[in-house]
């Protein structure tokens, strides 16, 4: 029995139980309330950790990482705005967004108008609760809704962040899954965000999941999971993994990825790199209607990973656009805005890319001089004489035609307009006939064939018949 | 006299006695039953023998032709389904399309259950009989329309079919026309289809007429006209003339020329060969409505002059496109699918595609600084003030503008919007004018001018004012 | 204090005043009866040359310019067509488009089917007088309006044409204003239409205002101002500065730039020159609607510019397209045809593409690994947690991320969708920030940086908040 490819495993799954577990993943780290460093990511990597091998790494306040610093380490345990009666007009323990993240310890008495500068609202959606942060301005704030806003009198209020900023550490997490090559795929989410669903927990959940699908798999490329701060983190792990970063090959930026809206791929800085073309042939045949954005300088990690002195072909996938829908960085983005359904689908697309990436590779038709005759191999209906052929004997001849050394699987697929797992099973059966000869990334062909090598099917992609 | 442009010479005459001339020849040949082997195609290949120089190859059975082997020779005298009382309810001699191509013989009696798996019909035309065919499976089959199939009853049938299958020859015809230059421009038709006047006749007798056409004329290319049995004939022909074929520089796959569909190219795999470029200016300007297709590996004998072996730059030029329009391969496909005015219409664009081919060429501007004083030699006009100048003006300052060595003037006719015959006008004039001097292919000038050549108007093309 | 861009400074006047400076020097313009040669032309640069440091040159009858030869000097003192009674029905006081330019002299008396063949009208336009020229073909000839010409009773009528065409010169005028490189931006207008408005004085006024504007700047190229006749006096300048002509780097022909219609920029024969990317880029931010057309060799003085041997990257900027809206060669093409606000519009685009020529360059961030922090510069909000960062934020991320040393600010608009300006005032920002080095147009960095060299803003755009 030969390995599947990870979407027709995923596929053998009921998409119901899939998306539940996800779901319940996500309910398990909302209460949480993360920020860029601190005991909240620490809880949200330690959890994770009980799903998938991660090594956990604590980087000391201070640590030049590039043009940036390691911050101190914010923790809270409470806060809140009291009334001189003693009721909590707002309170942290009913969302931890109501704290700016970040904000430095305060207890004082003061009048409404020597707080309101520390108030942030969203006027136009006065229900929902702003989600801030000022990593790296010392201030402290509170974040609440409109309508709380309004309802404050004039009075003297008790005003309390119980928190602390101190010398400490930025911790992340990576799970590293060794393939045959040391050239790797990155998968990056992260993980300090307070309880916000979609922005945070759905590429969490999904980038394990796909951790412990790939685990244990016989893998062509090693995979690197980083649960991480946005933005310090990537620029610390970067700045600690120069080496490594050389070998990050494709990657994926995850997130946004659990609500209703069509799925969007951002292209990394190169545009026309394999992940770009693999995410886009992706979509266009698993995806229904979906976007390709290309990139730009502003966004998650990819920000990072795409500078000019790294310049890695890695994307970003998401379904609503941060920053594009109204509940982004709100209360709003809870557990309600996030659907089973649609954290299993997009699980669903991350792997059909990864079997892009396992699987695309380049073949030599070996009878390159008019068409090899695929009737007495069983490869071509019988009998002639109908108006066209399926999709199966359309993908051989494909592959054949521009099997010449020079054109990859994923160049065919896009030339041809076929799904890339329909171009990638024609290929492996003309190989197992013996029409096709695979070539070495570097155009040499295999060696090993003429000692009977058989075509390995470790990695191939069974038809998904759609 | 200079020889005119092809195109010329058959807008010369009338195009109502040259449709009828291609039409009557298409009635000729409609009875005859045709396959890859045997008389059919003899026969086929003897009456355009008739027409124009043909060599006939016949090729042993058993002959390797690349990863093919020639087949049996197939010919066959009657066949027929009959009633137990006597009457034929399937009969050959009605229509040759009812016997399955290249059935193995079978004389037998039996039910109608056990007759069921050899017969084929169309249930969504009920009136029409389908084209099957068996090449390489050995079976024997009838094909009827689907009302003939509803009316058989249960009873015991008596089953003819009185064909041979038996070590013959494969027999294909080429016509060569040499030209100045050894290159070649190939234009390939298939013979092998039984009375289907669309798919096989309408390309034969355009070929046919177009060797008749040329021949005797001052060519640039030499021209070889191939009327091959479909795959098997131009894997032949290609497996013995490995180097010829190099020699093709261009090349057209004709087929489905007479229906009243819109005029469509399908590009060679190449997509932006010479071929491909002319064929586009010429439907563009000459045909109205009609369609340029992207190559695909199915379609016509260009599977195999583009397999990546050979990657030649040959298209095909047809109306409907095979496969998409109901009547192909069926008995629908008759003499009243296809009409004179079609098939001359698709010689016309045939003969501008040569006259494309035959006059591309670079010319280098002998005054590139500023314009040349057209005024003086009198191809401008002398009043100015007027708010634009006429086609032939502008086809005139394009050519000048563009003739520095790298611009040929097909490029011109592509970056002008001008339709090539008025830029080769243009060009032909300025050469007389003694302001462009031509290119040899690789650039060199044609060394001959300072002794005072004459610009040869041999090939040239009179502006055809449309 | 540091110099502006050239459109904030056109931007810090009174349009309205602008304007009207504008048009009031066309005004002035109007009235003289210019040509290709002559007293008329002579008295326009004479005009120009009391706002502007003009050169004149004269070049005499006979000289050899490339393929053409310079012509006699035209002049002209009265013109009329007169009834047998004495009444002028025809008067060149009235109108100088009235005479066929470079008619010669006439005096005598003929029938009205004798004079008809020497007239010009515009049946469709019957209040419009043509304006004609026949500099090359000596003629005669009278253009009127329509109506005038079906008032023309059959009778004796005095012909005269009181012109003189003899030995004397071509002139022309040129302004040169040196900048930092030798490398030279051209503007080119011709300056040889009589009482035309859009088509001659438009162009005039505004390269005047311009090289007024330049004066005295520090500048980054050197400017040429051309005021010439249209064809042969580019023709006569470049076979007479084909030295200074390999040193023109970039180029405008300005035209037709005071009527109503929306700007067109006509692109330079090399289609993607760094002048017709800065001009789109313009046009596109700041013109609203607005064309951008392919290059043609039809058209104004660009055709010479960009004849093969040249080739320069000189495009063409204008309002109405020459030949496509009715007033133009007419009499319509008059004052009230041109609008001081539009005059002053057109301007305003020539000064933006002049800002983005200026200010082109190439930086390397010197910080490419991740993003340099930006908060702690002050060049990044405070607060985290908003939905987008605003154009100036993006504008900077952009110039970091792409500043790899390969793309130019230019290709960073374009790729970003950014206006140039914007772009520039970014690149300044962070380069006063010490965040990126400029570099040399060879690559190289600039390598006084190291000593303390300071950001030079002499000619940086600040940021036109739009």
């Amino acid at each position: 029995m030969t390995p599947m490819s990870l979407l027709t495993e995923i596929d053998g799954k009921d998409p119901a139980i899939l998306g539940q577990e996800l779901y319940r993943f996500a309910e398990d780290l909302f209460p949480i309330c993360r920020s860029i460093t601190g005991d909240g990511i620490r809880r949200t990597l330690s959890m994770i950790q009980e799903r998938i091998h991660l090594q956990i790494s604590e980087v000391p306040t201070g640590t030049p990482v590039f043009d940036w610093t390691i911050p101190k380490e914010w923790n809270i345990r409470d806060a809140y705005i009291r009334l001189p009666g003693g009721r909590r007009v707002v309170d942290f323990q009913k969302s931890n967004l109501h704290v700016l993240s970040y904000s430095t310890p305060v207890h004082a008495t003061m009048s409404l108008s020597d707080l309101r500068p520390h108030l942030y609202t969203i006027p136009q959606h006065p229900d929902w609760i702003p989600n801030k942060t000022s990593y790296y301005q010392p201030q402290w704030g509170f974040c609440l809704s409109e309508n709380q806003m309004q309802a404050l009198e004039e009075c003297e209020y008790e005003v309390c962040i119980d928190s602390t900023l101190a010398d400490g550490h930025l911790t992340y997490g990576e799970c590293y899954l060794p393939g045959k090559s040391s050239d790797e795929v990155l998968i990056s989410s992260h993980a300090c965000h307070p309880s916000l669903a979609n922005d945070n927990l759905s590429g969490l959940t999904i980038a394990t999941a796909l951790a412990q699908f790939l685990s244990g798999r016989n893998l062509r490329y090693s995979y690197r999971f980083l649960f991480i701060p946005g933005t310090i983190g990537a620029i610390t792990w970067l700045a600690r993994n120069q080496e490594a970063a050389k070998r990050i090959r494709h990657g994926l930026v995850l997130t946004c990825l659990g609500d209703r809206g069509d799925l969007h791929y951002k292209k990394s800085r190169r545009g026309n790199s394999e992940v770009d073309r693999a995410a886009a042939n992706v979509l266009r045949h698993y995806a229904g209607s979906s976007g390709i954005l290309e990139f730009s300088p502003y966004g998650y990690d990819e920000r990072q990973y795409c500078s000019p002195g790294f310049n890695l072909a890695v994307g970003c996938l998401m379904r609503g656009v941060p920053g594009t829908f109204p509940e982004y960085h709100t209360s709003a983005d809870n557990l309600e805005f996030i659907h089973p359904a649609e954290l299993a689908g997009s699980l669903r697309i991350c792997a059909a890319i990864f079997d892009v990436l396992e699987c695309n590779q380049r073949f030599r038709n070996l009878n390159p001089y008019c068409e090899p005759q695929l009737g007495r191999r069983n490869l071509f209906r019988s009998t002639g004489g109908g108006d066209s052929v399926g999709l199966e004997t359309n993908a051989r001849l494909w592959v054949l035609n521009l099997s010449d050394g020079q054109h990859s699987l994923l160049d065919i697929a896009e030339r041809s307009g076929i799904r890339f797992s329909a171009i990638k099973e024609a290929a492996t059966l003309l190989w197992e006939s013996g029409l096709l000869a695979p070539l070495l990334e570097d155009g040499a062909e295999i060696s090993g064939r003429k000692e009977g090598l058989q075509p390995d099917r470790t990695t191939s992609t069974p038809v998904s018949r759609d």
